[in-house]
């Protein structure tokens, strides 16, 4: 549709278009249980009211809940898949209560405001996307006093982990550096043409992809270090966009688990790992008997189709038992792309809760693109 | 730049601000040889001459024009590339001649007319990411009258192959089916929610993946079954835009090679493919003395880095040697995105050259998208 900006449509909405992708969604237990049961399990919360789905996709949501008894539900979808959700909606005979509405949330008009707001918009790391945004942006327009959105909270945690990625990053970053010298020495030779003066340049964006890139990971809980750390908790009942736009200087702490050093008396941790959890509790005037909660923590059963993020630390920390971690955290959008995301991470390790940083560590810093 | 639509930054030039990309480019030995060649061989045409390279990238075209004995060149390039190119050229001691100007060529203002362009801005199949458009308006608006085009002519050919893929993507469709079918059961029984009525659009979606998009292909010499035939010869220095925009209606004839068949008398053509050269042969006014040509035909040593298109055949063509394969081509732009195409071709097959098409098998016909 027209109200989506054409770069946004490119980088963004395009992907949402095609059923193989709602499917890749559809097929994620976790995430289908949790939000079947948010629904099924509070039956209160939905019975004769009128519901609005922030980016329906296929409809799933919406017609959970019709099915649970709502009154009216207003299915707002900004791509195509819109012409889906009206076919699949018409065939699950809800084509009474569920209106499909085709446009962006921030330009459509519905014709009431809503008692409850259901919506799946949470990326990787909870915030990539900015899709949380549109959510922020119905409820202060559409949403009625005292209604409730589901879900109703979200957390963002960090903890330290166990991995030998960070090394083999470190080696393939290597790897192509060495590449680029024999191109450099090629093209010179064979056509006297010198790029030399840009091995810089190319060692910068090597390592912005190398070792400046959170990657999606799908960790065994047998790898976390430490407990986690709470960065942000959201209660999307009260937040306002300000709260959600960045995360700056969140002070963090972790505290390495007892007995992971070995011999040495040393252990090693080769990265931050981030995730999050939503929880459906309802609002203070509309609370849910039946709170359900959404992790996409490590599970050794696998992952959500949202994994977790890993931070490499180049290089490596050696650390004891129940050394900490401590440091500040940012995270900011990205300026070519307000969907993405830059994480910023300053730390230094001490012995002892209370203890100075290790002096001879000292801070070390590193900046992550969330792709 | 500005000047550079959003979603056509997003979707075409955000890849060509890495040197990764650059370099992918710079290490393709066919490619560099021909330009280089192109230039070296035909010092008159540069000797002296002001110079425009649409799209200099890290800037080599226009470097190797200075080396020849440009007085000026004038090197147009739209990405952040240009910061780079323009660092390089320093770096190469080339600042005096060579003057990169950050901008898209449709935009850019130049001091004064030029007596050669010289642009590498061929895509797969030739035609996809339409930078040819880029390259003609430049013509029109700065060259002088009886300039040279580098290169000056390029020519599009299709075959017919050899190939297993044509069977491999019909079954791995099916195999994706089946997982639909599954996935549509249990989205039922465990969600409540019944998306059979998607299984045509899912198929479509699929179909579209598997069985009509073009793939890119590295082609031994040996898989070719036919002379190939030429779709279309472009003058690039008296062709218009409307020459290029699309084909249409282009008759096509291929003759199977004898000595194809096995003991059954009959072959299997698994697929079209297409290709493209260009040559440097300059203009009439200023040929080259020493015309070089870039072909992306098979080889029995590999692919340059464009390989060619396939153009799958659902189902297979069986037909003996000397037999007929002839029909229509048409490849025009895609709606959503004008840098890509689509491809259609319909055809028929017959015995011998003036003989009738074989009735029972009719005509056929599939669409490709290039991707
Ligand atoms: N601002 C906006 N307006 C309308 N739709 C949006 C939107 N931002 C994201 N979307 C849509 O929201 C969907 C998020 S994915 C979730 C789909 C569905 N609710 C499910 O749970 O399976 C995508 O289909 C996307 O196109
Ligand atoms: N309309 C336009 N204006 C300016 N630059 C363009 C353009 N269309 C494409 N380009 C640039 O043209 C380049 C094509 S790739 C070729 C790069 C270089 N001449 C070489 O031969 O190695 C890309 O860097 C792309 O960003």
């Amino acid at each position: 549709p027209k109200d989506i900006g054409d770069a946004d449509f490119a980088n963004y909405f395009c992907t949402y278009g095609y059923l193989y992708h709602q499917k890749d969604m559809l097929e994620d237990q976790n995430r289908m249980t949790a939000y079947s049961d948010a629904v099924r399990l509070n039956p209160d919360s939905f019975r004769g009211k009128v519901v609005l789905d922030v980016g329906t996709g296929s409809g799933v949501l919406a017609m959970w809940a019709a099915q649970a008894g709502a009154k009216k539900v207003y299915a707002v979808e900004a791509t195509h898949m819109a012409v889906q959700a009206r076919k699949i909606v018409a065939a699950n005979g809800l084509s009474d209560v569920v209106e499909v509405i085709q446009g962006s949330m921030e330009e459509v008009e519905l014709p009431e405001k809503v008692d409850v707001i259901i919506s799946e918009w949470m990326g990787y790391f909870l915030l990539r996307e900015s899709m949380f945004d549109s959510v922020l942006c119905a409820r202060d327009k559409w949403m009625k006093p005292g209604g409730a959105m589901f879900p109703s909270h979200a957390k963002m945690y960090l903890s330290a982990i166990k991995s030998n990625k960070s090394g083999q990053k470190y080696q393939e970053l290597q790897e192509s550096l060495n590449v680029w010298e024999d191109f450099v020495r090629n093209t010179h030779e064979n056509y006297g043409i010198d790029l030399s003066c840009m091995n810089g340049e190319y060692e910068d964006e090597q390592k912005e992809h190398y070792l400046n890139t959170a990657a999606w990971v799908d960790i065994h809980p047998s790898q976390v270090m430490a407990k986690p750390f709470t960065l942000a908790s959201f209660d999307l009942n009260t937040c306002s966009m300000d709260d959600i736009k960045v995360l700056r200087d969140v002070d963090f702490k972790l505290r390495l688990f007892d007995g992971l050093a070995g011999p040495s008396g040393e252990t090693r941790v080769g990265a931050f790992a981030g995730w999050f959890d939503v929880t459906f509790a309802g609002s203070k005037e509309n609370p849910c008997e039946n709170p359900v909660e959404l992790t996409t923590a490590p599970d050794a059963n696998g992952a959500t189709h949202w994994g977790q993020q890993a931070f490499y630390m180049f290089p490596e920390v050696y650390a004891s038992d129940g050394h900490f971690i401590s440091g500040k955290f940012d995270m900011v959008r990205r300026k070519e792309n307000q969907r993405l995301y830059s994480v910023r991470m300053n730390w230094t390790q001490s012995d002892t809760d209370a203890g100075p940083p290790n002096e001879s560590i000292g801070t070390r810093g590193i900046v992550w693109q969330i792709e």
